[in-house]
């Protein structure tokens, strides 16, 4: 989580809404690591866990992540912890709740859905959660300020 | 519709799950067109619809598709459904129902829901949904077959 958080940061100093993801292999091993890039790639999908997936899996050489680990610093939205299901990873540690966009512990919850194709085996929440949840609170302040 | 179609059915011929996309601007002109591509990726994220959706916002410029439409052949999954809500499409066309694994007309509906920061402002279902539906149905019988 460490990692993930200064990788929040390094969105936020550019721009990006501050979060951060890596993924790890089934001995804890660092596969890959991305933050935000929506922005700079014009690609609202480009968050930092899709892209940490998406790395992840490119360099294994497989679609599935099985025995890995999803550490991201914000509660995944839809897409995201749709993409968990489609990548299939064994476990997924989040920061920051995030009440009105989240899918995981919020709104639809993803993974408590009887349709649900595959759920992580263990979900742990709320992670260095005070941590988070500043770096995201001090970003979107300033844009507000920024705005007025 | 009939360019998706024709796109699903070369997904199908190189093994991938046949489903296919295009999004049109305001004035109906294809910016993107793309077909299912998760095993030749190894990107469990590389649906035919995030694909069109990502072709276009690159062309464009632009992280927003504000009056754009995406057509697709089978319902999106909530992965696909939500970055149409962060992409801000104007319009989704779509043709079979997923019953499974659809999150527009079943499971999670997430366009209807309380949360959803940004719904498309037309939903237009089932559009040669028989056609769609057949292509789908063939290839998971022959899946099947060369399994059995």
């Amino acid at each position: 989580m460490q990692q993930a958080l200064l990788l929040a940061d390094e969105a936020a100093r550019v721009g990006e809404v501050p979060v951060g993801a890596v993924v790890l292999d089934g001995q804890g091993r660092v596969l890959s690591m991305a933050r935000n890039h929506v922005e700079e790639y014009h690609d609202a999908s480009a968050h930092a866990e899709l892209l940490a997936m998406r790395q992840a899996a490119h360099r294994c050489g497989t679609v599935r992540l099985e025995d890995c680990t999803l550490v991201v610093t914000l509660e995944p939205c839809p897409m995201c912890a749709a993409a968990v299901t489609h990548f299939r990873l064994q476990r997924v540690i989040y920061g920051a709740y995030d009440p009105k966009g989240g899918a995981v512990d919020h709104g639809p919850r993803l993974f408590a859905r009887s349709s649900c194709l595959h759920r992580p085996e263990e979900i742990i929440s709320g992670v260095r959660e005070r941590e988070a949840a500043a770096q995201l609170r001090h970003f979107f302040r300033g844009l507000r300020h920024r705005r007025d």
